[in-house]
């Protein structure tokens, strides 16, 4: 499609020097799976390993782009550089289409320190398993502190975000029936610091409270585990955010002092590999070039011949 | 964890003679990716291909429940044995633990030829891409001659609904948002026969109207493509009831004399074996009993000492 070629040293170069058009154009290449993409994280890989991934999860409506905003505030506060990726599971559309980064993270639109990236994860090849890694991976090298990652809580994308981060911050809001919503979504293992946002309504301090019982029922007691904080906040006016960022940063202490913070990123880094092996594996299989191995073995699932593990077995000896 | 051993052959034999509680049992061992799957997949093998499978996905609140029941009646008056599959993306739980079968489809509680089941396709190995096509295959093999597969459309779900389904019906309601819904979604590509439930109420002629728009702006001009069609329904009255199904007919109709019905299960069949097959291969690479090939590899791309594309090579190699 493009003829370009893409020069990727220059490229990395460039965004290593704080390029944000160099930034942008290599999200692009992860996102499009550009044939460069080898390259590119083989040039990426010695800058990586020092940016702080947050993630951060909800509902729709609980506040998660105003939140992500108070929360880039708080870190620029700091002199640190700071990603964003805002992660659509549904939408099919790349660069936050519909609506878009225009009307997201206005406050740090104009600030060079602050990288800011929408991307859907779908019609992805395999989704955020891919390309998520991938884009974290060049903001980290672009030198990006602190990532947040931000992603709206359907289906499994927040468990697909937990995976990705080193914190993991559960957005709720008051009266939306969070109880049930938590326990239905499994959020509770996933949240290292739950954040009740809106905390100027009603009903906040049931929330609060029926976070807190929810979480110490599922709580680890062996001594040194982490016991995940609530904490109160009205993102729109910054209220709350010291404690928010406090509880992060004990967090990190945490994730630090217990040496779980290396052994999280190898776990995500075995997730990544696998991901990107089993896709090699999955192209060789379904290769019609290769040859029809796998149609005529469905063909003979669908007449009933075969059942879909033999035929897994004589796919997985014919690699 | 179950010490019973599993009598697989008797067990196929009385799902095969109408026991429901054989279907369920099996189910349970699809879901619960039980060791005895191998065998009760060889033995339904031969029993298998013959059921019309009908995916029906929409947002919360179009009335899906309501719909599958009304359309559950329609074919019970045919004299055909039915059943029923409701996905659940977003529960943890199984056996629909929260809202649950005893709310569902009350109406053919008591109905010896329709077989219900809910399901949740978080926690499953692979999801839906597992379970799913197995449990189909279980109700198609115990004599169903239509599978209702219902699901909520949030994520990819209803892309993977209509993935498994010969014919896709997408739910939708008046006054929803219906237009900016559906180009979000995607769902213009997977619906086959498009269903505005709650016709009763305002704003359902604009719904209409939309939606005709949107299909056509996408409509395949070819000789013999399909074209989808448009019903209103009134679910929870039945009104429209017939309407839909005559459009569901000649789907079904049009699957058959263009050879599609053919194609489409053996592409479904492609997709069960591939991922069954990638199952096989992941639980190969990350089986820590075989070596810590995987580990070493992901702690050298944390140290950024290589990049996750050439580990993965590596990975591949060593398979």
């Amino acid at each position: 499609m493009r003829s370009r070629p893409v020069d990727v040293p220059a490229l990395v170069t460039a965004a290593r020097d704080g390029s944000a058009r160099a930034v942008a154009r290599l999200i692009t290449l992860v996102e499009n799976a550009d044939p460069a993409l080898r390259e590119v994280m083989a040039a990426l890989a010695p800058h990586t390993g020092s940016a702080w991934v947050i993630g951060l999860t909800g509902s729709p409506g609980v506040g998660k782009s105003t939140t992500t905003n108070t929360l880039v505030a708080a870190f620029r506060e700091r002199g640190l550089r700071v990603g964003v990726l805002a992660v659509d599971p549904s939408s099919p559309f790349s660069g936050g289409a519909l609506l878009g980064d225009r009307i997201r993270l206005l406050d740090h639109a104009l600030d060079p320190h602050v990288y800011t990236r929408s991307m859907a994860s779908r019609g992805h090849l395999g989704g955020l398993s891919f390309a998520a890694p991938q884009s974290l991976r060049v903001l980290d090298a672009a030198g990006c502190d602190v990532i947040l990652v931000e992603t709206v809580g359907v289906g499994q994308s927040e468990v697909e975000i937990a995976a990705l981060a080193d914190t993991t911050i559960v957005l709720l809001a008051p009266g939306m029936g969070d109880g049930i919503q938590a326990a239905k979504a499994g959020i509770l293992e996933i949240g290292d610091v739950f954040v009740v946002n809106k905390a100027d309504r009603d009903g906040v301090n049931t929330t609060v409270r029926d976070l807190r019982a929810m979480i110490s029922l599922g709580e680890r007691t062996e001594a040194g585990a982490w016991r995940p904080s609530v904490e109160k906040l009205v993102a729109e006016r910054g209220e709350g955010r010291d404690d928010v960022v406090a509880a992060l940063d004990k967090h990190h202490a945490w994730l630090v002092e217990h040496d779980v913070l290396r052994e999280r990123r190898i776990a995500r880094a075995e997730g990544e590999i696998a991901a990107i092996a089993l896709q090699t594996l999955r192209l060789r299989m379904t290769d019609p070039r290769r040859d029809d191995n796998l149609n005529e073995l469905a063909a003979r699932v669908v007449a009933g011949k075969i059942d879909p593990y033999a035929a897994a077995d004589e796919l997985v000896e014919a690699l």
